[in-house]
């Protein structure tokens, strides 16, 4: 097994040089800088071009020499030639970290390869530890550092992610932004030339600021490191991983893409579930996932009590449940007695609870709290717990004159209701720190504020039933694992 | 087989009575008429109450036989005991539909039962055709007529839905409206007492304003005339049915909601599927198939070509094409040969093609173009098509003045490039009307540009791979099914 690599000044630097520093606005020289000064990076950054004096007005240097003071971390965005020699001078410099951008390396061929062979031969010459190259760069949040090409500034939060996908890693960044959803670190691993997404996984799980990992790989080895590394990690947090190229049409495509030699699937999928690895296959999964994982703690099983406002939305999750290998257990008497004082004579006296259209929040709170009480259940869904959005409170006001009094009237009514909504949310999470379990919340409304749920309540909700079932399915495989004997190593 | 139900007059009613109008917000009485109102229906609305002389600034009559005009529709709000009385004053004035919206029926119990059979067999004997009981009511495009509970107003489009869970249907109503989705009808069924789902499938199987049918279901006879009517109306239009309790956890909460016996759903499937029947398992899959049944025209089969802007997100598509029986052919010397002239010299000329980051709108489009013109592919998928939504218009503008002066700038050039995006939308948009294949893009950005999209240019988007992957496999089983010889009947 690979020595622990110490990533700590590569997540933490003091100090950036930032080499290939651009005026020119399409050059990631430009791009990248632009998005650390707007990250308000908390360290020194040193731009380095020799034909300019000043970047976006803080003084640059001719060269990473010419620096006056210690430099952490270098970031590279040259042309791929100028890299191994760039190399040099930062090991001149006593640079330690260097993250490579620049692409045209092992990706683009024999010739790419062998440059980048000769890359990483330079680096090991300095002690240098190399990411990349082909990198879309790096988060993290204590040093507020945001080295990534896109515009994008996550959230702060507990989640780290590695990703062998540059796109599909950042675009987890944005999807988080939208839920209020935290990051961590981030990095996006490009060739691996010298990091690998082991490195990560490993540092990430001694990282106490990180408490859930999540990952997208194409390739891996299932007798790799990878795995050995995993199999101590996940018992002390979760890891997350969606794997790209698990089909014959996408390990072909994966093939052309980061190189990776796609294991068989069914294979695969045995050696994840052994080391503990909870295996996300659909890109909306993983943000789902992630959100449950990083704002609840893990149930003990996979009992759920439903709650719903309309049957057909309990029969739907039922089937969800049940399709997931989520249990609905039948109502015992003694929740059946407290149900009866709170639902119309005629209430089904089944699990899902059907509020039977009872639209009043006091009500839907008392069912959600006697679910979350009995102790035959792990878990909670309740849907209609967030009504946000379903009013459209800018819709143009027609009519007679009596009903346009009337339409603004029920618009105060109802925006009246949806403030009481911080109620019910805040009454969720109180819920949830109370029982230690998951009740996760389906809005049905088709919106974002999800993000306020998550946010402004810490309440976990989701658009659909089938995505809050997916969700807490994995938390249930996880459960399994943490409750399974230790293997040997 | 059931003779054939004309419901014109019920979903283009010239006149309706509104029984059991109230002035109290909290009733059905009072939301309902406010719904109608405030929907613009473009007949006569009389609502009926004897202690009421007018409602919201329209006349009140104190009995169904005080109007003066002719009467196409009730509606009745009133307590469940009150029904079968109005049924005979809604028989005296000539009225042949009626939609009782009252609950207290046979969902409840045995009694409630005997008074549905009371309300139908007084009905019979006024040729009185019934909606529900029980019903969430219904919504008719050409008569804006919008007699629901909620205050939703559905966009005008093509899709007409029966539903026999009120909650579901309506929800499907919202989330047309926030994906740009028009409906034509909708029906909630209420307990389908009279009317029942079969019913409404064969009105708009037969309805030329209906191109695209949606339904909710819970109970289904295998045997029953529903497949019957089906098997008629599926080789006319596409008929996309979600099935709750489809499990016995789900079975047995819909016999507790609508008493629906669920049928093995492994004998249900077989059913579907030789009527012609597209069905779906999951909420959020009805409306994303809605939405490309509505738009798209059908492909000639399942080979599909994949452009994306970053390789990992081409794994993942290809991926879920395998995994979902698309196939993703490799490209042709001849398509090869076109693409060279686009892209750089290292592009991995496979498919997915791989724009290698490559973020210029022109290239993408000719690739699009090459890819829905190349003749072995029968549809394409376009991963970053529309990129609304990427960029933080609204974020704070902080640092150095420098740094200030770049960001709005930046934003600047954002907010051109976005502008932009509606001529990649066009042109996908000419594209299929040219080809003849869907072109499906793929935003990735988690936002509700979809309605525009959808709206304005015409473009079916989503925004994963993988709801895109299963939208696209419904239409490739719809047209299986359409190149299915003609059973007999």
């Amino acid at each position: 097994m690979r020595t622990k690599r110490d990533l700590d000044i590569l997540f933490n630097p003091r100090s950036i040089a930032f080499i290939g520093a651009s005026q020119n606005p399409a050059k990631w020289g430009f791009i990248i800088p632009l998005n650390i000064l707007k990250g308000q990076f908390k360290g020194e950054l040193y731009p380095v071009n020799p034909r300019l004096e000043s970047f976006l007005g803080i003084p640059c240097y001719p060269s990473v020499g010419a620096i006056p003071g210690s430099v952490d971390l270098a970031i590279i965005t040259t042309p791929a030639k100028t890299v191994p020699s760039l190399i040099d001078e930062c090991g001149a410099k006593g640079i330690r970290f260097v993250i490579v951008v620049s692409s045209n390396f092992s990706e683009t061929g024999p010739e790419g390869a062998e440059l980048e062979r000769e890359l990483v031969e330079r680096a090991g010459r300095y002690g240098i530890t190399i990411v990349g190259p082909n990198t879309m760069g790096i988060y993290s949040a204590a040093s507020r550092l945001n080295a990534l090409m896109p515009p994008v500034v996550p959230l702060e939060g507990r989640l780290s992610m590695f990703s062998q996908s540059g796109n599909v890693g950042v675009q987890m960044l944005y999807w988080g932004n939208n839920k209020g959803l935290g990051f961590n670190k981030f990095v996006s691993s490009g060739n691996e030339a010298d990091l690998t997404c082991e490195d990560y996984l490993a540092y990430f799980g001694d990282d106490e600021a990180t408490e859930v990992i999540l990952g997208y790989m194409e390739g891996i080895d299932p007798g790799s490191d990878l795995i050995r590394v995993a199999r101590r990690v996940c018992r002390k947090k979760p890891v997350l991983i969606f794997k790209g190229g698990r089909t014959a049409t996408g390990g072909k495509a994966a093939a052309s893409h980061s190189g990776a030699m796609a294991g068989s699937s069914r294979v695969l999928k045995g050696v994840f579930r052994q080391a503990g690895i909870v295996e996300i296959a659909e890109s909306q999964g993983l943000i789902d996932a992630a959100k449950i994982f990083s704002a609840y703690p893990i149930p003990k099983g996979n009992r759920v009590g439903i709650l719903t406002r309309g049957g057909g939305w309990g029969v739907i999750t039922a089937d969800a449940c049940e399709e997931h290998g989520l249990v609905v257990p039948p109502l015992p008497e003694e929740i059946i007695r407290r149900l009866d004082k709170i639902l119309p004579p005629y209430w089904s006296r089944g699990n899902p609870v059907d509020m039977a259209a009872n639209i009043l929040l006091e009500p839907f709170m008392e069912c959600m709290e006697a679910l979350a009480e009995w102790d035959e259940v792990d878990s909670v869904i309740a849907l209609g717990g967030s009504i946000q959005g379903i009013f459209d409170f800018e819709a143009k006001v027609e009519g007679t004159k009596e009903l346009k009094e009337v339409i603004i009237l029920a618009r105060e009514v109802a925006r009246e209701y949806t403030t009481q909504n911080d109620v019910v949310l805040d009454h969720t999470r109180d819920l949830v720190d109370r029982t230690g379990k998951p009740v996760v919340v389906v809005t049905l409304g088709d919106y974002e504020g999800f993000k306020s749920d998550l946010r402004d309540h810490g309440v976990v909700s989701y658009p659909t039933p089938e995505r809050a079932v997916k969700a807490l399915k994995r938390m249930v495989e996880y459960r399994r694992f943490l409750d399974s004997p230790v293997e040997e190593i």
